[in-house]
């Protein structure tokens, strides 16, 4: 990350907070690490982008319906998607600090060490090393690793390593009073699961035809051990999925057009191209027979936001098998019946959320020869800004604050308006566009006697006289979702 | 539970299933218990009620914003809150069985028993023993009634039993990767404590002047010992919960505001006055000093669906002294610092979700004569309704799906539609009817000459001959939030 865009990031990070966007969690007890809450401008964007992807998803694919499953699930569920088997991370524990790392981790450190120090070769040849050690799942590899290139314990100094064991990344708890037999389960590692296990009941009573998809919204918890910046990594985190089930053979076409359709999802809203790219995996999960992700450039790097995954058929056989129902379709088309195909669409709506916050937020130098002046706008998409219109009366009297909260009163029958009385227009307007508020209605004098008021738009700062008749029309047609969906 | 009752609760968990709005969650693998999911007609009917109560408290109130913290939150918050000494049910094992149970149910269970074989006053003395027992914690008197009036456990039929214990019913798991001191979190048992440990960051960053207040929606656990009547007591459930942070004195103006704003919430959906009871806590918890139900007349009795409480100071008094952070408000009206007092409307999401259900569920008979016919409608309010319109061409040929398709293409930008073109156009309308479609629209020969359509409407049946271009007024008005947020 160069000096400029890990400045870049700590900004938005620390604008995040001070406007409401997000808190850590359970800051007054110092917080809890690798969780964070969304406060009343990040609950809104929030809510917004996950409008904004049911809406894309459901409401515009007449062979696509949502579900809400549970974060509980039966734990077989995660013996059959082959979570409690291999969803694991190599740990090691040095004996002198009693700390524990996962051990690609501490090697990689050292492969960055080597190259900072020119030493490429070394670094290279540890770093196939590796690659080799963790696809044949070689934990004593590993570990003959970390002994042979003598890498020490960052807290101890020390060599005295434990052995590299495995450890899984789901959270458990115990369902049920009986102390003798409560039942171990899970905390979802992911959301697509819950959409498999309903695969049956939503076909049969949605009379699904395929190729159909099911879509859900929904949060995951991973114990993750290295969990880091901010809000792309988290532990409790949030997935928007969507499973779509196809014929057998007709996958890579399918697969094809999600990859096109979600990219158009993500530049829809006004992204710059270059911002994105697709990165394709080389080496696929044990259940995918293509896989690639869409990254978008943030300040350290272009990094996943968002996965089109070829999952084969590989988990409804897998719940067929250790449930013993039949998961078939009968296809009416070439008379024959299958085990549906699926190409699987997630995103991660957290990674999502901060996207649009980095890709938003601008410090704009607004310094007129030698009167220096800036401001922090969020160039957010109308339809996802938190606020759609601030209602500002010019003074707090005159009667201006009655007028204004008439209007007030009409426009939040159908947006999300703030009210601001206090302070200078000028100051008001910069809080505005610290959060993201594509309109400033500011209400004056001559409001009171023709009618009209002033709209400051965002973006241009600039300012126009309108009718009060015609906000709910101006307003109305920046921030409709028809700007998004028809496109 | 009368038999017409019983059997119309049935009806409806069957029919709630059969159409898609709840499944028991990981039902091919024969469920897990006291925890559902919400269908593709569910899923949709559940994000509508939430709109609604996040329109109505946070868009109409100008002194209300909504957060969204995670469910997972530092320890210490549970030790201030109470939750981790005094969260529990007293519970007894059977010795012989090694079942357990909730040591109050067992007794509620020999009251109801001594009730049913006629002996009133032993069961009213019992009731009394227990009550008294159980507000002064005393586990030791409980233990002594089970064993006084005999009562054997409903498997072994034995007397064996152990002490009465306490049971905590949160659910805990572990966080982080270090073995030796992992932290024990628990998922949290109710959304308020996110607001409270939240209050100083929102009160801050979004300059709120009290009177205001914060909500939110989200998902909270609960190992109930005794889950029962489908979505009405789960193990994983939603709440939508406002806290209002008012001036200390104030209270109980706030608490009368909020009852009556409540329960307006409930009746602006159409539901019958009668339905809908307040039941006021004579035994108030330990945090409150005024405390009322929002009951509902469900088929198995009235019920609480929300709960509007006067919370004192207590939670962020607890949470001042445990986090050692100052959580106060300076008055500038009054030039006073304080730590402000709450009002708290807390509502259960899948109970509103089961009482929207239930009381838009109706089995119409529709003979005529001898001629017998009969369907069974979802008279939900249109806001409410998953799908709002349903396109169906008269026929599979001549240009109809075409002509339907361009409707829906329209359409489809605005309203969540469905298209249908299988069988008769009566067995279509019948299946509309069952999840709540207040429209259909049917495209027939004459559509394609005159650019009309007919729509049907659900609840009488009625059709009218409209033009295509009038269904985006006719449907909006309808379907318009302005509808129950205006009340």
């Amino acid at each position: 990350m160069s000096k400029n865009n890990d400045e870049l990031f700590k900004n938005v990070i620390s604008h995040a907070k001070e406007y409401g966007f997000v808190f850590q969690s359970s800051e007054i007890y110092d917080g809890l690490s690798a969780v964070y809450d969304y406060g009343q401008n990040g609950a809104e964007l929030k809510n917004n982008i996950k409008t904004y992807w049911w809406k894309s998803m459901v409401q515009m694919h007449e062979n696509i319906v949502g579900i809400d499953a549970a974060i509980f699930m039966h734990p077989t569920t995660w013996k059959a998607s082959g979570h409690v088997d291999g969803f694991n991370d190599p740990m090691i524990d040095n004996k002198d600090s009693k700390k524990r790392y996962r051990a690609d981790q501490l090697i990689e450190d050292k492969i960055a060490r080597y190259e900072k120090d020119g030493k490429t070769e070394k670094a290279a040849q540890l770093q196939t090393a590796m690659d080799e050690a963790l696809k044949a799942d070689n934990l004593t590899a590993l570990r003959d690793l970390i002994v042979e290139h003598e890498i020490v314990c960052p807290v101890s100094g020390t060599r005295n390593w434990t052995d590299v064991r495995q450890f899984n990344l789901m959270f458990s708890t115990q369902m049920g009073a009986v102390a003798d037999d409560a039942d171990v389960i899970y905390l979802r590692p992911e959301t697509a699961q819950g959409i498999f296990v309903n695969y049956l009941n939503v076909q049969k009573t949605g009379r699904m035809k395929i190729p159909f998809g099911i879509a859900q919204i929904g949060k995951a918890f991973r114990n993750e051990v290295i969990a880091r910046q901010f809000i792309m990594r988290m532990r409790e985190f949030e997935q928007m999925e969507m499973q779509f089930f196809v014929r057998p053979g007709s996958e890579m076409e399918w697969y094809d057009y999600w990859k096109q359709t979600r990219l158009k999802w993500h530049k829809a809203l006004g992204t710059a191209s270059e911002k994105y790219r697709f990165h394709d995996h080389t080496k696929l999960a044990h259940y995918a027979n293509a896989a690639v992700d869409i990254e978008f450039q943030f300040p350290f790097g272009f990094k996943e936001v968002e996965g089109i995954h070829s999952r084969t058929d590989f988990d409804l056989s897998q719940h067929q098998k250790f449930s013993g129902k039949k998961i078939q379709y009968f296809d009416p088309e070439i008379n024959q019946n299958y085990v549906p195909y699926v190409i699987e669409t997630s995103i991660g709506l957290d990674r999502m959320f901060l996207l649009t916050l980095i890709n938003a937020y601008e410090e704009q130098d607004l310094s007129e020869g030698d009167k220096k002046d800036s401001r922090v706008v969020l160039r957010l998409h109308p339809c996802l800004a938190p606020v759609k219109a601030a209602i500002l009366p010019l003074t707090k009297k005159d009667g201006l604050p009655e007028k204004a909260r008439e209007i007030m009163d009409r426009l939040k029958l159908d947006h999300n308006i703030i009210y601001e009385e206090k302070d200078s227009i000028g100051k008001r307007y910069r809080r505005q566009d610290a959060i993201g508020t594509p309109f400033c209605i500011t209400v004056d004098h001559q409001s009171l006697q023709d009618n009209t008021v002033t709209i400051r738009h965002r973006d241009t700062m600039e300012q126009e006289r309108v009718e009060i008749a015609q906000l709910d029309r101006i307003i109305g047609d920046r921030v409709s979702w028809k700007n998004l969906l028809g496109k």
